[in-house]
């Protein structure tokens, strides 16, 4: 099982956005040049961001993507999901149905144990990302990124954005 | 991100030989049979399981699969890691090292944040996993599975094991 690619760049693009200054936005162009990943790609997943309400897309001359709302209202569940989808990893194809034990589809109420158990671990791994929020993760970074790539991070936000 | 379809294989051939009266086996074959999936790929995912000690290949004309414990002591997370893998879902590409914040290696002495939040989730999916054992998976079948469905299913087992 593996995530998205996406997910990663998706992840640190909204987190860079939640370190922007008030009122600044930037374009796909410099996000993409920021974490050095292919434009191209990148433009499709933040335009998935903004359609879901993670990223606003700003026109104009100074414009580009900025948060759509509080980093802290916005769960990194959130960006996964919109980067990854919605379902589950575990994939129930009701093999049960099949073979000599076989019964008509009408006779299955209940779901089939083993997808219940899937389905309770796929629940606590989202759970886990819901309670997260991307104003979380800045506070992490804040604590535990390398003082001098910050530093470096904000110099560049100072060209790119004056 | 999909877990691989052996996945959902594994466990039911597992739940299966868990199943199973005491010192009996079912060959690869049948274990196909019953779940109405293709013999030569399942019994790649057989073999995996008995080099990993949750099956135990028994040799002979009556030989085949059976638990190589008791099914308390085989946990789903076990069958899962047998035929996924233990590999996260999340591929950290570092790429907070590229770009114009980037430093040398060397600096980065605490992994970065957002590898810490999508490690945390995962091993929430795995403890979810760990904590229930393929006996649990039996007892919830027991209570929840269409009785004629287990009915049909222990005929199966009487003709085949006789």
């Amino acid at each position: 099982m593996r995530l998205a690619e996406g997910v990663e760049w998706g992840l640190h693009c909204v987190t860079l956005a939640a370190l922007l200054p008030a009122g600044a936005a930037l374009p796909a162009s410099r996000l993409a040049e920021y974490h050095d990943v292919p434009s191209a790609y990148l433009a499709k997943q933040l335009q998935a961001l903004s359609r879901a309400g993670v990223l606003e897309a700003v026109p104009g001359p100074r414009g580009g993507y900025r948060l759509a709302r509080p980093a802290s209202a916005v769960t990194v569940l959130e960006v996964v999901e919109v980067i990854d989808g919605v379902e589950p990893a575990f994939q129930c194809t009701e093999i049960r149905r099949r073979g000599p034990a076989r019964l008509p589809a009408r006779e299955y109420r209940v779901p089939c144990s083993i997808h219940v158990v899937m389905d309770r671990a796929d629940a606590a791994w989202r759970a886990e990302l819901a309670r997260t929020s991307i104003a979380d993760v800045v506070a992490m970074l804040a604590r535990s990124a390398p003082r001098l790539a910050l530093e470096k991070g904000l110099r560049w936000f100072q060209e790119v954005l004056a």
